[in-house]
Parts: C-alpha cells; sequence; structure tokens
C-alpha cells in the first residue's frame, strides 16, 4: 500500500510555498494527503469547501495527492486515516519554535512524527497573512500564488476602484 | 530570614512544566512565592481564586512555596513583598526574546533582577494554551499536567460525549 | 538632492528608541522621511495626528528629517515618494524573522531596499507596547520615552490616583 | 521495494539522541540507511570501522535499519545508493540554521529532500561533542549513550585512576 | 561628493550571494568600496590579489563600486577612506548574533554605522565555505558562483580525476 | 550559612560584562564564589594565576565574592564546594543554545541548576574574544574593561608602535 503523509494546514488560501512543500514532498512518499483545518476559533478569508476546492485546482498536476479536511485533533484524523506522518513546512526561527513544539506534544500523545521540510528560498518570505494583506492594500501578489487564486483574492479582498 | 525569590505567571492552569520550575526554584531559596498575575486583559479559564487553589494543592509536597496574587506591575508587587529576585522558566528562542525584554525593563525599573531556569527537557513542549487547545478538542493531557487538574480541565473545556 | 530613506513605523508613542535609530538614520543620509503607518485594523492610543506631532517635536533638533503619514502598502508610498531606501531598527530574533520577510517581500514586490539597524544597546528592550504596559499600571517611564512623552502618556494611560 | 532515507553523521559516538531518531524515523520507512562520514579533515576518536561496529551493535534490534559510510558529497552517495530522503535530528536554533543551509544546497544540487526530526525532549541537551568532554574529564554518561558505548568511551578518553 | 558605503568580507571567494548585496547596495549608495580583509590568522584560498582581482571581474558591470583591501580594524580603515556606514548582508540567526555584537562594537567604538541587508531568498543557503566544502569534494557550485569563479575553484580545490 | 552560587567562566580577561553580572548576583546571593576554568585544551592570553589575580583587583568592591580556579567538570567543583547554583551571563541566541544544552546536562548529571541572568543591555555586545581582537588590531577597548585590564591587554597585544 506504500508509506502516507499527511500535510496539515489553514490553506487560506493556497501560496506558492505551499505548492512547493506539497509538490516537494509528494514526490518522497506513496500518498500525501493535504488536509485543511476548519478551525471554529478563527475567520478565515475563504471558506473549508473554497480552500479544499482551490487545493484541488492547484494540485490536480501531482500525482498521489489527495485533498481533505478536518476539525479538532491532527492525532485524531491521522488516526483515522491510519497515518502517521505528518510533514510542515519550515521557513524561519519563530516557525521553528512553534513547530518544535506541536511535533513534539503529537509524538507524546499519539506516537506521530513530524518531518519539518525547509521551504525552497525563493517562497521563504511567504504566508497566506501577508498575501492577505498585500491584497487588501491593493498590492500585486501574481508570481506568489497560482494565477486563478490570485483572481480570487483580488474579487475577495482588493480595495474597490473607481 | 533567607533569601526569597518571586515565580510570577498567569498558570491558566498550572501545568507539570511549571511545577518543574517552582520545585526546582524552591530547592534553590529559602522561600518561592508563586504570584498569579490577575490580568483583566485577558479572559482566563480559571478564576484568579480556581488558579491560586490549584497551585496550593498541586505545591502542598514542597517545602517553602507560599501561593500568592497580585495585579499590576510584577515590580511593584516585588517591592511590597521585599523581594528583589524573579525565577522564570526558559523553554525556546521565543521564550527567550520575551523574557530578555521583560527583564531589562525590570532591572531598569525596579532594580530587580530574573533568574531563567531551563525547563526540564521532557517539559519543554508544553504551555497552558496547547493543553486547553486538546482538551477542547477532545484529547488526554495526562502525564502533562496533575490529575486533579486534567479532572478540572475536562470538566471545564472538554467537548460533551453523546 | 541626495540620497533619501523611509523610516516607517506606528510609533504610538514615539520612544527613546525608535529616537536611536532616527538620529543615527538621519545622519546617513541626507533625508529621512518618518512615515506614521495609519492601520485601519489596530486601534491606537494616539491619533495620526498626535502621533506625528509628537514625532516633530522630538526630532526638532534633528536636520534633514520629515515627519509624514501613510495609508496601505509601504511599497506603494514609497513609490510616490520617489524613495526606494527603508530603514528600520532591529533588536531581537522575533524582530529579525518578521523584518526579514517584509524586507524580501518588499524587494520582490517593487525593488525597494530595507536596511536593518541594530537598535542602541541600552534600549534594546524597548517598545512602545510595553511602555504602554507600564504606564497602565502606574509604573515610571521617564529616561524611557521623551519627558513630553512621558506626561502625554500619564494623561492618557495612567491610572487615577484617589 | 518501498521508500527508503538516509540518516547521514559522524557518530563519534552514536547518542542515545541519535538512536531515538534512528528508532522514530527507522519505523517511518521501508528501509534506513544510517551512514558514517568519513571526513578525512576531523580527527575522530572512534574509527569509521569502530564507529560503524557501534551503530550496527546499537541498532541490531530495530528492523529496516542498514549502516554503511560514505566519504565526500552526501547527494554524491545518495545518487549511488539510489536514495533522494534524508532525515536529520533537529534539537536547537544554531543546528537549525545550519541544517536548513544544508538542506537547501542538496535540494539545489541534486534534489535530495531533507526531513528535519525534531529530537524528543529527554535528548535535546546531548551531542556527541558534550558527552566526550564529560568522559574526559570524568564525568559519568550512563543513560546518555548504550551502556557498551559508555564503557568504549570510559577506556579511550577517562581519566587515569591512581 | 555623495554617500559612501563600505562591504567588508574575506570573499574567498566572491559568490553570486555576495555580488546580489553589492549590487543592490550599490544602487542605494553613490559609492560602494567592497573591502577584502587580510587577515593574517586565516588560511584562505585564494591570496588577496587574486580575491580582489576576482571581485573587480565580478563586478565590473556596477557602477560605483571600488574594490579595495584592509587589514586591522574595520572602524580604523573606514576612519581613514572617510567613510561611516557599513553595509553587511544578512542570512540568518547566526549571522544576526555575530553581526549584531560586532555592529554595536563598531558604533561605540567609532561611531560607524552598520546596515544589515536581508540577502536575496534565493542566495540564503550559500556560503564560501560551503562552496569551498562542495567543490573539494568534486561537487558542482555553477549557477552559485561567477562561471570564472567555478573555474578557478575547481582548478585550486577538485579532486584530481583519474 | 546562607545561599552560594558558583559564577564559572573563563576570564580571558574579565570584562564590563563579566562584572556587571558579578555585581548583580553578589547582591541576590549570600555568597558567590567566581571560578576560573582552568582548560588545558585552550591557549588563553593569560595565565589562571593572572585572571585570577584581574578578577580580585576588580570585584575587591563587591561584598561576599571569592574568586577561585577549577579544572575538570563544573558539576564536581560545585559539589566539592557544596554548591548547587550557577549563575551564567545571558546575551544572545548563540549563548542561549549553548547555555541551555549546558544547563540540562549539569541537571542531569548531578541535580545542579544553572540561573541565566540577562547581561545588562549596554554590556550585550561584549565578549572577551571581541576585546582581545580589538586590541590586537590596535583599537581602544577603554569603557569595556577595567582601566588596569585595559592596560595589561595592551602590554600583552597591542601591536608595537614605532
Amino acid at each position: 500500500m506504500g508509506l502516507a503523509a499527511l500535510c496539515p494546514g489553514t490553506f487560506d488560501p493556497v501560496t506558492n510555498g505551499h505548492l512547493d512543500i506539497i509538490g516537494r514532498a509528494a514526490r518522497c512518499f506513496d500518498r500525501l494527503v493535504v488536509a485543511v483545518l476548519e478551525n471554529p476559533d478563527k475567520e478565515p478569508v475563504f471558506s473549508v469547501d473554497d480552500r479544499i476546492g482551490m487545493l484541488r485546482e492547484a494540485t490536480s498536476g501531482f500525482s498521489g495527492v489527495e485533498v481533505d479536511s478536518f476539525s479538532g485533533l491532527l492525532v485524531a484524523y491521522a488516526a483515522q486515516r491510519d497515518i502517521r506522518v505528518v510533514v510542515k513546512g519550515l521557513r524561519a526561527v519563530t516557525d521553528f519554535d512553534y513547530e518544535l513544539q506541536m511535533a513534539q506534544m503529537n509524538t507524546k500523545m499519539a506516537g506521530v512524527e513530524t518531518f519539518l521540510m525547509p521551504t525552497s528560498p525563493q517562497w521563504s518570505f511567504l504566508s497566506s497573512t501577508l498575501i492577505k494583506q498585500v491584497v487588501r492594500f491593493g498590492g500585486d501578489v501574481s508570481g506568489m500564488v497560482p494565477p486563478f487564486v490570485a483572481r480570487r483574492l483580488e474579487e475577495k479582498l482588493a480595495p474597490r476602484k473607481v
């Protein structure tokens, strides 16, 4: 059946940095489940269905990638999917502190292992939060997200032109 | 009269990581005042009285430990208690940046010194915030907080079973 | 016409740490535009006009310094002012991660360069946020902000004495 | 044939921290090649053969683990073994900076991917260098390396008792 | 006469990461003096003259760039050249700690200011040390240094082919 | 008898940064033993006796401070002196990583606790290594070490004037 891994995230929306990690991870595992977190405490710009749809479109050319969503604990979802490896992108030291804490918690709670993959240098400055902020102020994010995601962001967030 | 130190925090609720620092610090000083911060800007899960109660129960076996609460500036409380040493646990680099800033501010404002104690490795991934998040999603935090704290957390935060 | 640089920030309010960077940067460039960010998402203590006024008073002895405000993207404001160099103070590692991300985004979007200047050691623990917190609790911040700023902070934030 | 990964290192000598990573990684992949680096520029305490021997003994209970050695570039050895995934343990921020640099270099040179696994908290303070230093000064490292490695270290490095 | 800056380094040899910083800094200042450090304590692969020659060739298309060398204290050389601004590339947190220390020392000793410029993401993993190590082991560094530097490195360091 | 602490280091030579930590720590404990490490692997500029002598002179005005030396493991020396608390200055993130590792090792080996004290901001850029480097190149370190230490450094290290 081969080795499967889980790539969880909020993906609000998917960026070229996410796609870099997903594409590189997909080539390392037999199956990669990209899992959109439904977090009732956050107010995302895009609904879970929208985020899943954009991820499916953006990863349609990758083989072995499945897009799904989950709520609650990552380790519970991992157990339900019978997967014990999580893959996360790593950009900076503040990422590192947080991901280390989460990884050690998930290993302690459920024996789930986390593999931190360094994000490719050219995307190391990207985050969904920063991209949404740029679009809100009328900035151009083409080349940082897939073109259809840039259009969706502009429809949702760009200031009205007069 | 001996040397006294102050161990301030939110303790919402106390974790095994806090107890590791409190227990090790208590053995280094003649008297250790564990001081619960009443912060009007935050909405804790447990009231100050509850947090004090849990700390007293959890530290009942330690000698030389007193549990108290304070509001306002730490250095004002330290002056009122006639204590000039603060002890804080240190886990990660983001802790370090924040604690360094606070420590230098407190030395500058009032000559209060801060001793940063490395948290024992086995608790380095724990935080009250992470523990509350795990319980809210139905996860198991036994072994990370004292058993009676785990029960209190579940009563307050665990999702209802059907 | 000489080399101009931009020093953006929230400045809510200006601190001695900001003035250290502004003064040292002003001596390196022919012209330094200190630019107050109008951020509709944040609730500052002081209005943009108040923040501009305090910056003008505090920098009145510096030559080549202009105080202005902007909203929206920094790179758009830089283009409008025909300036391509940004100067930011750097204190700690968490600053570094954030400023690195912003700098790389701004270079990518608009070819704007960011020069990170290490804050002088004696101010490395200061931030507007920490200073406001100290004043709110009745603490003394003289020596950390200009005297007239300390008075303004106390009028706005200090707890009432009975 | 399944997914294989490479776990390179100097292993002079293997510690419980290394064994933690090797054991956890071995459970995630079908095959794990632990590869001892022959570095002509360093003067190890143990020969490559000794280091391989100790690793084989220490990992004899793990399934799917092979111990080998290599000299030269890791990516060349990976190509020769037809493996494209490297697994490294990650303890601290200085590790992170170095491993990030190496990982990005190896991806750029040869498309080799690096998975950084957080070392289990209880071993996060261990390094071969620190352990050798402790033994040289007559300290006790039992519980930090396998017992037979502790004996080998003492034979080689411990100060003579009179 | 305009604003001048100093870009010091060992440059053993110049990499595309150095050229990124030099090119971007040259566009920000009227004059940029790239200064090769003669350090009697280190054993560089290339002589100072070679390093100067390679830098001159690599920067021949940049305007306003001068290549020079110095020994002794950077601040003494800066005073002699009548320049008070230093520009350094910044890649990672370990860079940051070291550069912060040097910058604060140089400001304290001589009022020399240091501007830290984030290295462009695509070169953030490069260092002269890592590049020499790759060439020594027979690896390919084209695309990481200018082509003529790659040839010089291979003549000096590449293992003999049989 | 009161609480005693150990402040170990190489002190080659003592700087104002060391004296800041020693002075502030001395006010927190009943007795502070400043312990010079005799490390046979390093080649210090000053002998152990010289380093002890300079420390005694520099700390002669502090009460409760004793200067001693030790070789071998810090925890063995601590046991011999019947002291279980170590105090170290903390400046930057690279310090933090190293001191955390050493502190956790010393707690694990011998139950010795380490208190990390943030160095006062104005000395945060100082190190004995950097100071020796400056003197070797003819720079001025007055204001960074006590005057008599500056003289000793110049006698030993300053380049000959012609």
